[in-house]
């Protein structure tokens, strides 16, 4: 049971210089890293959110479609959303790693790095570090606290019948570009995409965005009645919603929102863009629910371009179980692995 | 990058049923396992803090010699001693774990109820939790969060030349029942110790106590000016007190507090047990400073019985290094390992 510490305090200096506490977090910061805990301070009247992530080579990433930087980026930004999906502000964060004899400092740096820069762009600051060694992989684990006021907080349960049903940006992209990647892996060359839509789609599959600004407009207005992050694809998260909420859902396949670089690839491969809109995962977007009451604020806001959000459908009962109206207008019900419908 | 989620919903239920949220922490977790984040409420005028461990198998732990409940316990108890070492009293707990074909649910269910068992003990609560698979082996990260008022945190980093060294309890002990565990895999039986005495010294290695009472006492009664917990040894955690709070330490072998137990387990090994009080790792016990005006607090604490910690030496300037008077009364460097001389 002894710990492997090869080079630790080598490695925690690394990150310690890697990861600046940003201007406004300072004075929450009393200890960062290098004690044995962080020592951190919250503000009176706010619940602290904490979520955790462990991220497993060739489980949840392939060293040969990733860099080091976009490893870090992306595994922060999936728990950032996690503390945005519950309407709060992410402040402080914690990475342990466990490396294995192929990762130089310098890959262990740009990890880092990445990590870095995406708490720069949700201004969070890192404040906690453990690595070890590891026979097997790379693995990371990733830990992320945030704060909300307590009427601030969305949670999955909350949804009622009748709700409308949005969700923001774009879906399906994520899934798209990892095809991108793996193809570009296995020698074989994109085709039916142009550059500019090919960097678009692998962008999102390497570089995701939480939907922190967008979480938060929608927390602070008390906007959304249940919300969750789309990791596991749109079928299946909305599932999530519908099993802890006790609802069901209807929507419109037709108003899925999809990027033409998407539409562009899909047609490429013979393939229905709605499953990838359904079935990719980690596009990391708001998928949430309003009260009919608030729709119209909901909308205002779209309008003013200060949410970029689409409505997809309507929570229904729970006995109307899960169901979409696909491209021809037929009501069927929603698989749980998405929607797959071979063209041509 | 997509997540082999296999059984994960049905590991959360497990992990929720197996780790109830104690009486006293109900109202301050207002929501557990199942969302995106817990939510979690502290207490206004106090400061929060997080620590977080990865643990590898084949690195930290070896599943000839634990079981899935020890394990559990173990990692627990090691993440809440960090708190302790910080002067916190440990509140929230988050685990996420990377499963491999071997782990049967059962199996999974004794890691959390271990886990559970020692949260139980400190009164923490276990609030979030995420599983994977792993091709390679079995992965453990753990997220301690505790709490503590700013004035009481103890740091490593605070020590001042003059002060006095103690530790809690014994040392060494963890190190010898990880012998024995490692020599009855190898088929050997144990020699020169009682059946008390093994089951004793290997119940340190497998099942350690986090110091969290001891700790608590201490940063209630301002009475530790440094602290840190014992998990690579005395020898080399001293030296991280020295280096952070830039002093040296001359500890006196003669006054290591040393079981009956690893005193019979040494000489059946014609080794010397200062060599295991020095360089044996994860014995959990608290190294700590005391100002030389607390130190009759301290002493009175001591003979109340209401901390068990035996003085072992004093904090000196800088210049002056680490240092140990050895069981001759000779004065020689401490060396970053530790101690090791063999006898006969």
């Amino acid at each position: 049971m002894r710990q492997g510490r090869i080079g630790e305090f080598a490695l925690l200096r690394r990150l310690r210089n890697a990861t600046q506490i940003p201007h406004a977090l300072r004075r929450a910061v009393l200890a960062g890293i290098g004690d044995d805990a962080a020592v951190l301070k919250t503000r009176p009247g706010r619940v602290l959110l904490a979520t955790t992530d462990l991220l497993v080579e060739r489980v949840h990433f392939d060293l040969a479609c990733t860099t080091y930087r976009q490893l870090g980026y992306k595994a922060a930004m999936a728990n950032l959303s996690d503390i945005a999906a519950m309407g709060g502000l992410p402040r402080f964060v914690l990475i342990a790693l466990a490396l294995t004899p192929r990762q130089s400092p310098r890959d262990v740096d740009a990890l880092y790095a990445g990590v870095a820069a995406a708490c720069r762009r949700a201004a969070a600051a890192v404040v906690g570090g453990d690595t070890s060694v590891s026979r097997a992989g790379l693995f990371v684990s990733l830990t992320v606290l945030g704060e909300a006021s307590p009427a601030e907080v969305l949670r999955r349960s909350t949804a009622r019948a009748g709700d409308h049903l949005y969700v923001t940006g774009t879906v399906g992209d994520a899934q798209a570009g990892l095809e991108i990647l793996l193809a570009r892996k296995a020698g074989r060359r994109g085709r039916g995409t142009s550059a500019r839509e090919t960097a678009y789609l692998t962008g999102r599959h390497q570089a995701p965005t939480a939907r922190v600004r967008e979480a938060r407009h929608l927390a602070e207005g008390r906007l959304a009645s249940a919300a969750i992050d789309l990791s596991d694809g749109l079928a299946g998260d909305v599932r999530h919603i519908c099993e802890e909420s006790t609802v069901g859902c209807l929507i419109d396949a037709r108003r899925l929102p999809l990027s033409a670089a998407l539409i562009a690839h899909a047609r490429a491969r013979r393939r229905d863009p709605l499953a990838y809109a359904l079935g990719g995962g980690e596009d990391y977007e708001l998928l949430f629910t309003v009260r009919p009451g608030n729709v119209p604020h909901v909308e205002r806001l779209i309008r003013r371009r200060l949410l970029r959000a689409t409505p997809i459908g309507r929570i229904t009962p729970a006995r109307a179980g899960l169901r979409i109206i696909g491209a021809d207008g037929s009501v069927r019900p929603l698989a749980a692995k998405g929607y797959e419908h071979r063209l041509g």
